[in-house]
């Protein structure tokens, strides 16, 4: 009698676990782990987005509100959507929920068990995690580095069924930091049309973009036939442990995902909508500065690691990842992560864990110091460099050492 | 092809949502409305609740944690249920979310779609909520004002069946304030643990109480086998808008429940945890001295309601409402609250938003300053005598006027 529900049968957690149980043992012994598992910045929030937290927190703005957000809030997501993308939703059609909760609860409102999600292989573990435990079946969608780990759209066509309700599309792209082009985006959009389909389109990461352009496939529809546009603060306002997010859609489906929120967390904290509000308002210049922390960490990052033997390592366009080929090391993408973790105190997610078209890669999140970036990839250089040396023993050790 | 998902069929969002809108009307229209429909409260976060949250945006705990909850709260709460009800759970037992959640996230784990699960009637609004969208059977128990509202555990053994999952039970209670003895919460344990089935005891009024102590069935199995504490500080610390509750359970199923707080919403933003943390330590002179705040106002209202023609209300020894009988008036609750929305402004919630068995009944949450309740009630005995002499032409105009 007293056992879980079905549906507990299909929650994943985390996908890492392993990973991460070894780097918290590690840590709790002393030793010193660099971490670029977790897709989080070394950054922190803006000070202006802490100054006004603190003063909605003094202005009493401590109470329930209205479960779709509050009106300032949404207006000011209006106004960004505008400047960015070009069209202006309605009020109605925008909702305050954690980006998590938007995949989720979209999947709920569209998708009935059983019926079908499409989405690239390699993709956000989040989508996986979700489907999962919704027994909603997944449809992938493989994506390769020699196209840039960029979706095709027309591999779209064929997967598309009649139990298809919903296509999620992720631009720039986590794990791989792949960024779609405008063409791209608008044959998405015309597929979607097309099949009559549901189309999410995440865009966490359409502020953390170099040397090009963030495209979306919401232009098409204005989110008022199928799209629902997700964003949010943790990514491009390393707002991460705020969990502000949102979702602009058809109006009727943000109504019901509203009253799903209410149904299950009444609203996001008033004081945290009041910090978006502050983030949006950001000035231009610092926005531009912060990218350009990126863009070079980025490129440290790339550049360590394809100096380093066995690994490839292409430059992303977007996000704040790198997504190196790690064929060349002779190991799996679990191998490796256990590899590096254990010899070189390095902690990366197997590329496994984003899907079967993850393996033979590791994600690493470059939102870090240089200096940790540095250390870790010497320290990883080291290690596979002296794996080596096991396997061939004729290499002097004077040669190996960094 | 592109409609919304069976489940969505179920969301009943906001009960009283035809009184909200009336509201809000009135309000844009720039009228007065006395608001008491709202389970918020009059008062504020203590200001070192403030403070600590301040001090932790300061401290740089703005990034992902544990998804159960940072260790420092997850203790604190060990701390505290300690304290209050005598037995220390395992940390393992803990898991930080908002209150709302974990009815969402314990039903969801342990009962499937059509199986049941028992709670009172009338009873709290957001039990049929989440039973509804998910599809589960929702099986009433009555309670009754000649009993003070209190359920009879007794009343328990009828309704359960083959298919019974799980049982909430509210002490103290809303809609009704009704604060359950130790024997009946000893013996619905005992019942629980009988039928083999889980039980969720929500204590989030349990700091709310007036001349009695709060008991939990929790005692019996200290939340290892099947009882499920729910509590938060939305209402003991008048903390609604922060979104902070938590959960105690067996330490298997707070793990479920952790797995899928993750995958939905990663975490609770750690700066509000330790916000948390301050809440528990508040002097108990400061607890005191709130809740002989609340015990003033229950106390003024309870007589003002009673003050009132066709109004009868009983003394409710726990939570922040009143449950006044309203049969006198004539009127059915739905009637009644729509009357004196209209005529004097004041939102209180029909009973039948809680159940059937609240028909009769209006729900007003007295946590609202003296003058407020004051005016209020003033104003309703207003409407309702002037009412009244519509009905009966022979009462001259002088006598009506208070």
């Amino acid at each position: 009698m007293k056992s879980f529900s079905k549906l507990t049968q299909g929650l994943l957690g985390q996908p890492m676990l392993e990973i991460l149980s070894t780097v918290c043992a590690m840590e709790a012994a002393g030793k010193k782990v660099y971490r670029f598992e977790i897709g989080d910045s070394y950054f922190d929030a803006y000070p202006h987005v802490i100054a006004a937290t603190k003063e909605a927190l003094d202005n009493g703005h401590t109470k329930y509100v209205d479960s779709l957000g509050i009106p300032a809030l949404r207006e000011a997501i209006c106004d960004y959507t505008e400047r960015k993308l070009g069209f202006r939703p309605d009020i109605s059609q925008v909702a305050i929920m954690p980006a998590n909760s938007v995949i989720d609860f979209v999947m709920r409102c569209v998708v009935d068990p059983g019926d079908e999600v499409i989405f690239s292989d390699p993709g956000f573990a989040a989508y996986i995690a979700v489907a999962s435990y919704l027994g909603i079946k997944m449809v992938k969608v493989p994506v390769w580095e020699k196209n840039d780990f960029r979706l095709n759209p027309d591999d779209l066509l064929p997967r598309i069924t009649a139990k298809t309700r919903l296509i999620i599309i992720t631009s720039p792209q986590n794990p791989t930091g792949s960024v779609m082009t405008e063409d791209e985006m608008l044959r998405v959009a015309e597929i979607a049309k097309e099949k009559d389909v549901y189309l999410l389109s995440d865009e966490i990461y359409s502020e953390n973009i170099y040397d090009c352009r963030h495209y979306s496939p919401a232009v098409v529809d204005k989110c008022r036939e199928r799209t629902i546009i997700l964003n949010g603060f943790s990514k491009g306002h390393s707002m991460s442990g705020w969990r502000l997010g949102y979702a602009i859609g058809p109006t009727e489906l943000i109504a019901k995902m509203g009253q799903m929120f209410e149904t299950v967390y009444t609203c996001v904290p008033p004081f945290i909508q009041y910090a978006g509000i502050s983030a949006l308002n950001t000035p231009q210049e610092l926005v531009q500065q912060r990218i350009s922390q990126y863009k070079k960490l980025r490129d440290l990052m790339v550049a360590r690691l394809n100096d380093i033997p066995g690994i490839t390592c292409a430059t992303p366009k977007g996000a704040i990842y790198v997504f190196p080929n790690i064929t060349g090391t002779g190991l799996t993408s679990k191998e490796f992560a256990k590899f590096v973790l254990e010899k070189a105190g390095v902690a990366v997610v197997p590329g496994s864990c984003f899907g079967e078209g993850g393996e033979g890669y590791v994600r690493l999140c470059y939102a870090r110091s240089e200096e940790t970036i540095e250390e870790a990839c010497a320290a990883m250089k080291l290690a596979l460099i002296r794996q080596r040396k096991v396997k061939k023993p004729s290499v002097s050790r004077g040669i190996i050492t960094i």
